[in-house]
């Protein structure tokens, strides 16, 4: 502690211990018993990141031959190994086929109470093995199928509007998936609301609709309260 | 603010904002925007904890009937919906035959090279669909599996080192296992030690008994540092 030179001699300044630069009163922030503690905290909190990231990494079900890296953020393919259901995109009234997506009843039926109750029940798709989707394209519903299986909301804004109508039509628990198609819709809203899908889905689902109009709004409350406070300080 | 009251009269003190006591130079910790800063900082890691834990919920493959709760930390029951393999234990040479643990190929295989060899190769396993493991309680293997699908290490002192044994054995990617059992074990070090299943494993299995102690030395001295570094402050 080399503070004699300058707090002894001005005792109106102090040292900060993290930035290293004098203050006055004006700018007093926290005692060092406080600094510790605060510091303890976000060791803590960082410690408790690498666990859950750890979990997260572990629980995915996904396909590289080499293990998922725990601390990567790419998305990861998710594993079509001994599946035993698929699913096809059925968009529009097109005549091609889309290919089919493989999945499992297992992973599906955890995933949503929906497709749960397709496949245990004597239902077509349970008979089958195949689960048809409309109005979706195949690209939308293998990212779908790869969100269920990895929690990587890895889709463009062209895929935002179909995630979010199928996580509201067979995902109860769709938090994640619902959080970034809102986010994904509302950062480009002026762009999207122009668009024949939006008008299409004004009709279709008017209550998602609201949802995303709400998120829109939050958001804009929230970022001006940010550059609010980020102004203050 | 109303520091004029104390801060102004005595120039050499200021008060914390954090524990709103007053300190002196030789207690300071940090200006303000350092602590605004630490204060952001943390939000941040506490918003991500947030999302880390509804992410570890979300790719449970769990079974109840009502959804997971976002923030329990309950261990949950894993998924045994449409299984398609079977585990079954062998402890010992006892007569009866311990009850089968159903599961998923697709589940094992990703989380473990040794059972993905095992179903995808023209093995024993793949034909029958059982796999049997040597040496292991119903128990043990149970909570072995429902911690492949959930990631819950929900397990006593007694199954500790039969896990150890399996996460080593079909299981790379470990840590999660590995760490929660060896914390068992060395917070149970002086029992353990003593025990027959110590000195059996120490003859089968040395390589494991050294990280059983290392695991322990690494723990005595954080513990110490730890003590060390709280007695400081």
């Amino acid at each position: 502690m080399d503070m004699e030179s300058e707090s002894d001699s001005d005792a109106e300044t102090m040292r900060c211990i993290s930035c290293q630069e004098d203050y006055d009163a004006h700018d007093g922030g926290t005692c060092k018993e406080c600094y510790d503690e605060a510091n303890d905290t976000e060791e803590d909190l960082k410690r408790e990141i690498e666990d859950l990231r750890a979990k997260v990494a572990f629980l995915k079900l996904c396909d590289s031959m080499d293990y998922p890296n725990h601390y990567s953020t790419a998305p990861t393919p998710y594993s079509t190994r001994f599946s035993d259901v698929i699913l096809v995109a059925l968009e529009g009234t097109s005549g091609a086929p889309a290919p089919a997506v493989p999945a499992h009843k297992a992973v599906l039926a955890s995933r949503s109470p929906v497709f749960r109750a397709m496949l245990e029940n004597e239902m077509e798709e349970s008979r089958s093995g195949t689960i048809k989707i409309n109005d979706v394209s195949y690209e939308a519903l293998r990212a779908f199928v790869n969100y269920l299986y990895t929690a990587d909301a890895d889709f463009n804004e062209h895929m935002a509007y179909s995630l979010l109508v199928l996580a509201e039509k067979y995902q109860h628990n769709a938090k994640l998936v619902l959080e970034a198609s809102l986010s994904m819709i509302t950062e480009n809203m002026d762009k999207l609301t122009k668009r024949e899908e939006f008008l299409e889905l004004k009709e279709k689902d008017p209550h998602l609709i609201v949802e995303i109009y709400e998120a829109s709004l939050s958001k804009q409350v929230n970022t001006a309260a940010c550059k609010d406070s980020s102004q203050k300080s």
